[in-house]
């Protein structure tokens, strides 16, 4: 039974949409200039799922950061550009005041019964009971949504060197816990910090430039993890030219991969 | 001295588009369904270059294959919807008739001197004068405009049987050979076939969905690869409910990551 007293989850808060697509940012959600680009993202796929013209489940969404969203109000648009048999796709706006902040195109899609198979493995990590939680500078209000234990690859402290490999693998889930469902699981694919940051030993300024998600999981998979820990692993390939990109997969404790993602990251060294 | 009686480049005529945007296809590149979706990725990426309002190199850009197009002409739109002190983002469409067939965001930009490494490595292969050239089926005609160099993972035989890992490497270049930029680059990212054929053993209906490149070489690192090959690899992640992802890279002779690119792909099996 639902408790209909009971306050929404923070996370619905950020992504939450009135019917006409208007939205509002959140402080619980905010990162060093603006939101944390994962909410954005997760709140483009919950208007997707809101759309009454939707054909099936996201299936891949790829997102633009333009420019730093303001806080405040906001405006989603979402327009079906081709509805085929069994696919869709979309183009999605996010706007302030008729200035385009963040661009989306995305794929919604019916799920057919064909073979199936991973053809990768999860990384090898212990149980999430059995790693410790990591504490977040205060000034990162978003990571507080999110308990993160991290396997290897933790943001750098004041005592960082430079390493030779960025990889980071982490248990993680909403704080507090909530169901996952395909918009949790977007922002979850931009928890992973900016590879740079662990390759050279200290943060700098760094944004998203562009992130693509690919959803795996189907929603019997997203229920089945409810409220558990998801395994993320990510790690960046060539840091060039004031860019990098990285890729990254989310597990279940059971070991199914759930999406895969990968993003451009702007950075000033 | 260029040769001006010399007629273009078959790549060059597929890849053409009018001052207007206007462009047609070519039977040279034509695939099984519609124009081998490499093609069209690098007729959007050719129109960002012509665009007299371009800031930068191409950085990013994610295809949609919304439909098949059929065999004739074609208009290109580009959009510059942002552009900031160092990068700028597009929203670009390709239609016939009024019909969209393709949408793509991408991203341009300046590249920066800032520190730089590349943290993975390629993948361990004779040099291309060692291997094999790989015979295409006569009714893969775009096949016929690469040569490619098996090292590892070929397309599979009428004897092939199913196999627990997709990766192939190869080396390839334009045939006859061309000069390396980022519309060339961006074709062959997609010259991985689907994944699913390794798998399974087989050909099967497939198309791509959505692909996107990250362009790390800058246009020095594309000048010294010249005509020579490229080193590419590529394996899949997750085959489910009628589609899969597959990941690949691109690496110049001299160990240079040229790109990065991921794709969703259909399947029908």
């Amino acid at each position: 039974m639902t408790d209909l007293s009971a306050p929404p989850h923070p996370f619905d808060s950020a992504v939450g949409l009135s019917p006409a697509l208007r939205g509002r940012t959140r402080p619980e959600y905010a990162n060093m200039v603006g939101p944390f680009g994962g909410i954005t993202a997760a709140t483009l796929v919950r208007a997707l799922e809101q759309h009454p013209d939707r054909l099936g489940d996201p299936l891949a969404i790829t997102v633009n950061y333009l420019a730093p969203l303001v806080d405040g109000e906001f405006d989603v648009t979402a327009r079906a550009v081709r509805t085929n048999r069994t696919n869709q796709h979309w183009l999605l706006e996010l706007s302030q005041d008729g200035t385009v902040t963040t661009t989306a195109s995305a794929v919604t899609g019916l799920r057919r019964d064909t073979w199936a198979d991973t053809e990768i493995s999860p990384p090898t990590a212990p149980d999430p009971e059995d790693v410790a939680v990591q504490e977040f500078p205060e000034f990162i209000a978003w990571a507080r949504n999110y308990e993160m234990r991290f396997v290897r690859g933790a943001i750098p402290t004041e005592e960082a060197v430079e390493q030779p490999d960025s990889t980071s693998t982490l248990w993680v889930r909403d704080a507090p816990p909530r169901p996952l469902d395909h918009p949790a699981l977007t922002a979850l694919c931009d928890v992973f910090t900016p590879r740079v940051f662990l390759r050279r030993g200290r943060a700098m300024p760094a944004s998203t430039v562009s992130m693509t998600v690919y959803f795996h999981a189907d929603a019997a998979e997203l229920a089945e993890v409810g409220e558990d820990f998801v395994l993320g692993t990510a790690r960046g390939h060539r840091y060039t030219g004031g860019h990098f990109d990285q890729s990254g997969q989310l597990w279940s404790r059971g070991g199914t991969l759930l999406a895969t993602t990968h993003q451009l990251v702007y950075f000033k060294d």
